[in-house]
């Protein structure tokens, strides 16, 4: 039982929300970008013509279960070679899971096998059924150029217009779909914002899904609003590059750290693009570092749960 | 409960020694040789200064529990890749276990977990902690020559004089030594004579255990004499060449197929030399190719360890 959370995002920002929501709920389904095309996803990509595999071990591994089982198992699926060969930089987690893929000739079910290897709460799925490319217009001072593949979407400094997905109308992962329609809550972000967090709304079946779920939807916005890729942006200005790639999107409430924000009342005036309410809670760990405590991410999505809960189940005594 | 067996070996000739051992009893452990120096093995070894997975993943093979879960993760293990790149024709479950190695820094308990893993009847042992290398001096016509490395002496075609491990005093492992000692029975092949079943007696921990044991001792022929290694060697000469390296050793029973046999005078008067019974016995499968039968094998052990049963053991009503 528990409240059916999904979780959209890819890396480190999913990682931190997955996280959290393991001390909440076991009904948790992670909905993980397929772009990457750096480091050791972006080479088995290349090698072996499978989706990277990356963003799913880390969302995997965040999901495993706290026993010596568990954290074993996690911790070999994140270790990686070190080394002058082949194998240098590679997680092993990578290799395992593609080779469930090769062996297994289901995306789905190779993930689950993984799942159940880890003892992990919930699922971890791609958004989409095949490798995806990121391709962006980006702007500096007068300078328009294109650009494309997620890492260097992520690493070229200046300003991204625009966003789009190659191939444009990539087959969704139907059980993320379904776990989409069927959820309580859909959490997107934290996340790099244009290559981890926006890509989702680029597909066109999850989209479709994201846009007429029942579910509630919560935006968690980031710790550190001055990645590479966002360079010079407010956190207001991430709600309307959000709002002008799925202008018809509505949010229900938005969890921020009063800390990354520097004008609260223009991100509550750009909350309004989306229908959204704002939260302010300390979520940031205790070091000062751009990074979700868990416990405290976890109480800020009670509160926005509980927020919300007359509107989605029966309300407690 | 069950007899406490230890199979000694590599390769093949191991794995099906173990398919059979499985079938009779719980307490069974492999010591396997750690010299092989090709294939994924040979490039794990040399890319990252491990011991040679490959034979230790046949192994723990063999051994897995038969459920769904068992035969996943061992069909899993056994999976290799193919490519145009860096991974092509490396088994997933060698680097599993040498990703083990380097995360607990623990030879016998990475080789443990991937038991658990499986499921394994049985434990899993190298037959020496560090990496070894095979030296042999070999005889062809007129010329005599030194071959260094297990899978040029496997396909060197020639007559081997002489073997000898690089290091020569190679350091045993300590738990492969204690189950020795503690055994019931130990079964020295089937397998490449020179460089799978003959390498244990070089270790001298190994070779002291193996002499000085209380366990009973059988010795498992092969059912083609003629590979590339003992080529024109007749399976007396197999007993010779042992007895050679070994001449204190004492063997209780030799199980030969007496398909395989060409001379069953000669090999009973070679037995001799190890103090040995010799029983014929069906092993080979249906199929007539040189692989033992799982079910007649242990049949054959069985025989095998009633004959003995007075000496090791209650006689059963």
């Amino acid at each position: 039982m528990g409240t059916a959370v999904v979780a959209l995002g890819g890396g480190h920002g999913l990682s931190a929300s997955l996280s959290a929501l393991r001390l909440m709920t076991h009904q948790i389904t992670a909905i993980v970008t397929v772009a990457d095309d750096g480091g050791s996803s972006g080479r088995l990509r290349d090698e072996l013509d499978v989706l990277p595999p990356g963003d799913l071990r880390m969302a995997l591994s965040a999901l495993c279960d706290d026993s010596e089982w568990g954290r074993l198992w996690r911790d070999l699926l994140q270790h990686r070679f070190t080394s002058e060969g082949d194998l240098d930089r590679h997680a092993v987690g990578n290799l395992l899971i593609v080779a469930l893929w090769e062996l297994l000739d289901d995306t789905v079910a190779g993930l689950d096998w993984v799942g159940k290897l880890l003892g992990a709460r919930g699922r971890v799925l791609p958004m989409a059924s095949v490798p995806l490319s990121i391709e962006a217009d980006m702007v500096v001072g007068q300078d328009q150029f294109t650009v494309r593949g997620q890492s260097l979407v992520a690493s070229t400094p200046g300003h991204v217009e625009s966003l789009r997905l190659i191939p444009s109308d990539p087959p969704a992962c139907a059980e993320a779909v379904d776990a989409v329609i069927n959820a309580d809550w859909v959490i997107l972000g934290p996340g790099s914002w244009f290559s981890s967090v926006m890509p989702h709304l680029l597909v066109p079946q999850l989209r479709e899904a994201l846009l007429t779920t029942t579910a509630k939807r919560c935006l968690t916005l980031n710790l550190s609003m001055h990645g590479t890729e966002t360079f010079g942006m407010s956190a207001a200005d991430h709600l309307r590059a959000l709002a002008k790639h799925a202008p018809t999107l509505r949010i229900d409430a938005i969890l921020a750290d009063p800390s990354a924000i520097d004008d609260a009342d223009d991100l509550i005036a750009a909350s309004g693009l989306l229908g959204a309410q704002v939260l302010f809670r300390q979520v940031r760990r205790g070091d000062g570092s751009a990074r979700h405590d868990p416990l405290r991410l976890a109480a800020a999505y009670q509160d926005v749960f509980d927020r919300f809960l007359g509107d989605v189940g029966t309300v407690s005594p």
